[in-house]
């Protein structure tokens, strides 16, 4: 393990109000990905001389199998309504913190007063650019904390009273914090980045997201980047909108040397220019 | 698809107070589980002439692809509390109702009162057999519909305020109703009902295991009686338990003969007989 | 099942010189699809009143869970070396014809004189567009022939000797047929065949994907149409290919109304604009 | 990681001929376990004060997820047959080398005279425990071999006349060495060795499955241990077995500080004594 890498491990990134993420372990880093790579395409690899280049050219092509060889292990304290969409995401091992064993603690997400918005009028699943009137979002900022202060002590009392944990909890709101260690492969975390970090989801777990991007641009810098170019950054046009933008392409195409300036040259500029040729061209 | 289960589809068997699991869709049945295996076994089968001693020897002896060639589809109304715990079991296909998109119902699991129980002082993770004061549990019985009427109160406030669904939600408690398809196939429902049928699963979610049981049951009846055998009032021994039971066992083995009484004959009293010597025989 | 679905159940689709595809049953439909989404959106699926428009939405927007409850179940001959690439694909199940319990069949593939073709210099995985000069790729088929009919006379002499099945076939080819169910759920259907109808896979693994699509395409007409928008005939581009593109696309955006002759109006049709004023708007 | 490990890294263990493992990169031992133990329980594991206890308890109580917290990545060379028994296990990420890209080596497997054996006459999958006549048994090896060489020879010249290598290779034969890296969590690959290890696996699967287990064993000796005690010595009895032993068994039970002579004390005693009272006391 590099030592850059293993400065990053046990420390705690800051999520939300009182969240975090934690590189526990990690197994492998960019070298590994072509090692793995190098052991399917034997010989066939002798001519890309360059690892950042086969790296690209695996992202770009799909050969998603080398990203698996990568492995990383987190630890995360995150509100329950944020686990309960993470945990859609089935390719990845978790042990998470039990209420039926142990007590559930005193930590609820409440969240920042600019947080606090309308519903989206153009999203249905999610909140407004827009503010709330900054007094009523104080008071429902005020309101959310006073009930989980409520919640919490009621849980107490039924503990007082003997209750068995695992009914005790029932009540406690989603708000409330848990912890967990979380493992997954890279092929699999870019996946979970890719949806999680994208403006669509909840801004509560896109926080996590990114704090996760940050460590493993550290992790596998170039595998990072290549995700960024090709897949984060990248944009997927239908066939009906393939035929839009071919009908108002110039006729002529660009020539394979203008396209350096661009980062695009050798195999993969000649590659854009025949997915040019045949999808973008006026039959 | 049989008469008999085609009329077990799409109804209601109430769990809890407020849940339920309907079955939605099954895609084969016993001979299913058959035909697949004898694909895999081809003439290798012949000698097996009946279906259901090739069923009950196939779970015997852990070769378990041709229960996944069975498909069941529940579509379950559950507690969250529930739903976390049974989202673990991640080899399953899952549409949950999303609180993002839609308000959340105003249903909420309360416990019969004589489930109100006591911490389990032997099982750490659980309740106790005993009851509590009959007052007791039904002043915490009360306590919880009274908390969750004022959460509902609350959430139903915050929707007003014109708060985002996403956020509004955010304390509503564990034991709000949700509801879920569900997809899976027999061999990952086995492994589930194992798990979850089994005393130490907490009651709620046992509730929903026998449910599903019943309909099981009905759909692939000489598999679930395999299963029933072979699996769920089969019991395992480590190592040194094996030494304890060799050391007391007496040192003649039954004959085969006298094990048909016990429904062991043929190549499964063989096996049986076979197991005792290698495992249960004093050296 | 409707009637139309109903009629391709068992029937063989020739793939190759001597395998086939059998669709051997199927659970669910574009129906199923619907009413999976709407359980997961409940309320908030009020305003998409069609359910082709939500099952288009649904792809687009990548809410693959709902194609997940979907399941097909297919009965495959396949040469080895084209179970070896499809086995990769690991959400699926599978029953295959074991080589241990059984003996293997006298049944090899041998391409047909056209697919003898030489290796391709652009693409180091794959044969070239090119023909071989018809003399060779006659003797080279021929020659094939006689090594496989010496290979299973060489099968059949060690099975004479009475040698274990499970080592007399370690010399039988990889040209040998095997067979297997296979089930497998839409969403991982599609990415089957995304990667294995692609001009990319290999021609012997791509006449079981052309196969395939046939039969989905019948029992799904609007998830199958929309997998050929979204999907298949799509295309991406990333971050230095949307910069090219940027910088000669025309400064003007089409009109949403002229939008509607390439098939994409109201949503969708904002959807693309929006993506193009992000993407490919010189800033 | 400990320098025992270290050591261990890159070393290939031979398997049958010209196969091998090599441990390439391990994520995780014990302690790693019990790490992520302590997460799920939190404060409910004070009481547990040693790890060892820890491990085992959890393995005897099937709380695997700690034990996926574990990762190992192997690089394995091995014939064709073998891998294709190997890769039904979808758990486990893989890289093959590919016969499309790259040229397949001239390297096959050839049985050694001794496992050269008649088909068992008692399990229809494998090979019997007697010997062949050994003049049967040379001949068979030198037949095999010659084979191998001429196929190879074959191949090359196919290869020569410039066919692509993807049809090239389609009559090599299934004894041809491959090779991959294959990464797997430990609880999933302790159900690999289970399988695997068994005498009813495939001789050449088993050989790979005995070199992997020494590794283990080496990298994680508590879990290891407590795998041996609980799954792989362990013994399942079927409810009428159980109904069998019940009769048999004296009906005195013994006493719980005779246990210990065998390795049973505290928890593990008094569950054992449950288990009989349970299930193997007449009723």
């Amino acid at each position: 393990m590099q030592d850059n890498v293993r400065d990053l491990l046990g420390k705690e990134i800051s999520c939300l109000d009182k969240g975090f993420v934690r590189l526990i372990d990690v197994m492998g880093d960019d070298d590994a990905i072509v090692q793995a790579a190098r052991v399917s395409y034997g010989e066939g690899t002798k001519r890309v001389t360059e690892d950042r280049g086969l790296i690209r050219y695996l992202l770009r092509h799909l050969h998603t199998t080398p990203f698996e060889m990568v492995e990383f292990k987190f630890h995360i304290k995150l509100p329950i309504f944020v686990a309960r969409q993470w945990i859609r995401h089935r390719t990845a091992n978790v042990n998470e913190y039990s209420g039926r064993y142990s007590e559930m603690k005193d930590e609820f997400y409440v969240p920042a007063v600019e947080q606090i918005r309308p519903q989206s009028v153009t999203n249905k699943q999610g909140r407004s650019e827009q503010a709330m009137p900054p007094d009523v979002a104080s008071r429902i900022v005020s309101q959310m904390e006073e009930t989980q202060r409520e919640l919490y002590d009621e849980y107490q009392s039924l503990l007082g009273d003997n209750l068995a944990r695992e009914l005790a909890r029932i009540n406690l709101p989603l708000s409330n914090y848990t912890e967990w260690y979380w493992k997954i492969d890279l092929h699999n975390l870019f996946h979970f980045l890719r949806l999680r970090i994208d403006p669509h989801a909840q801004y509560e777990i896109r926080v996590y997201g990114e704090a996760m991007a940050e460590l493993v641009k550290q992790v596998v810098p170039i595998a990072w980047e290549a995700f960024e170019d090709y897949i984060l950054h990248s944009t997927k046009f239908s066939r009906n909108e393939l035929a839009v933008l071919a009908s108002i392409l110039p006729a002529d195409l660009p020539e394979e040397a203008s396209l350096e300036k661009f980062g695009l040259k050798g195999r993969e500029a000649r590659e854009f220019l025949e997915k040019v040729r045949l999808h973008l061209q006026r039959s």
